[in-house]
């Protein structure tokens, strides 16, 4: 078996990772750690999401914050946008890149976005045209795509049909979310197969949460299934505030780290990485659950290189 | 590929964990965790080492910290000795099981063990030889069967040469030391096939630490193999002073809902296992690393039962 030359890593941290605190980060503690983000060489950074303050106040100055940063050549700066009235929101500050929602589970998608699966739909579909209108990239999240915390296993018939409906949406690409973090390796094996001659694994984004500690193990057979997008949060922050027990992504870190030891490039300078996962880890004054991060920073040597 | 029915995981909390920690757990303490440890289904626990306190005081009362737990029917109450001294220490009081330690690298011998890779087997040979007569079992640590924090990559004929010499001295278990926890999966294949021959892997303990978060990876691998004996920490304690940069051990807890998951038995009760876990994390008032804990303990669910 063999594994890809290199792989591409997007940073979710800033919004998947923050919206799932229980306190509220300053502005310009997010903006100068998103430009900290920026110089690792991270090629596609999500910064926030476009969404009510009273759904998410963690996220409540999402304008502020796009417009705060510092963009760089050859970063792609994409926020998530729940529906209409966030999206004119992304509109107006000219994002790179927009995230739509959608979920593989009714239950879900009622407590993650009120309306079932196929309101999701339809409210995605016109923010897509829009967007292609534009000629801004849309990535379209897909929850659930293994199993969801009410109702269980999820039937990945399911998950095919509306990957299909979404690629005819026109959107640029589908991040498949493991959002609970309870899948072994043979899941991944079999949602790839299910999504045979809709979307190969070559074009798909993984999205994996690192719960009992198994995301690494999905990687191995993700890239193994030739998958080489992966979304990742710095430190390992974030969890699910609709997903009960699901921890944090996995880490951006772990992830790295993994890639180098197998020669896999990701553009990422590590120690930058940490750096920028200090400063938000000093901010929050949390522990951040990443292996590769807290050896690297409690040892101040990185065994593998 | 199938995988066994059961797995055996010695906890090892109590000696690798507790050495590696800046402050000393009170002696009642130590006592009490591990009488919590013993009910929850665990058959071996590593309790103490009889070394010098000059060199680990935080376990300079393993006398009494022995001789002061309630041994449960079915639990065999291990303890290491690193030399003459801590095995007469250990007769004296009694212990099922003896851990003695030897290493494929000579840097890490002399760091570890003050002596070269001969010298430590010279050492151990006779405390082998002596427990026999006493009908006490003994497991020998190998340790840097796949890398060393010094030497780097280790030949693992070494490995080889070293097993077969322990077991010729009459040793019960061979207890394969990944030391720094850098092993990727096919360090582990070529491992066992290393020691084809000598000692099966269905023989062997593996003993693997979390240091950048692929310890289940190996886990996995070393299931495929045939490994069925397993050393772990609650909560993932841990982490070795002679090693920089290495992270604790596998997280029992991590191993218990992995292999649960898999329709692995253990014998362990996972919520017991997180009750004993945080008896150690309020005592130390650490963050232990361990996913699995972490997320029934924040959750105070399960998601994968």
């Amino acid at each position: 078996m063999s594994f890809p030359k290199e792989i591409h890593i997007t940073e979710v941290g800033p919004r998947d990772g923050l919206q799932n605190q229980p306190m509220s980060v300053p502005t310009q503690r997010k903006i100068d750690w998103i430009n900290a983000l920026s110089a690792t060489g991270l090629s596609t950074i999500e910064t926030t999401a476009f969404v009510s303050p009273k759904w998410v106040p963690q996220l409540a100055d999402s304008k502020e914050v796009y417009t705060g940063i510092s963009k760089t050549d050859g970063v792609r700066y994409s926020a998530l946008v729940p529906n209409e009235f966030g999206w004119r929101s992304a509109l107006e500050v000219g994002v790179d890149e927009i995230a739509v929602i959608t979920a593989a589970s009714e239950t879900f998608s009622e407590k993650n976005t009120n309306t079932t699966i196929e309101g999701s739909l339809l409210r995605i579909a016109p923010i897509i045209q829009s967007a292609i209108e534009h000629g801004i990239q849309v990535r379209c999240y897909l929850s659930c795509v293994v199993a969801c915390p009410y109702e269980g296993s999820i039937d990945m018939n399911v998950v095919r049909n509306i990957a299909e409906r979404i690629l005819d949406f026109g959107a640029s690409a589908i991040d498949l979310g493991e959002t609970i973090g309870v899948a072994l390796p043979e899941d991944i094996r079999r949602l790839y197969d299910a999504l045979d001659g809709v979307l190969s694994p070559e074009e798909s984004i993984l999205h994996l949460h690192n719960t009992n500690g198994k995301a690494l193990l999905c990687i191995e057979e993700a890239l193994h299934c030739g998958v080489v997008k992966f979304d990742a949060s710095c430190g390992g922050l974030g969890g699910c505030p609709y997903a009960p027990g699901a921890a944090g992504n996995v880490a951006t870190e772990d992830v790295v780290a993994f890639a180098h030891e197998r020669g896999i490039e990701t553009g990422i300078d590590f120690q930058k990485l940490v750096d920028a996962s200090s400063m938000i880890e000093s901010e929050l004054q949390c522990v951040l659950p990443s292996n590769a991060y807290r050896t690297f920073k409690d040892a101040h040597t990185f065994p593998n290189e």
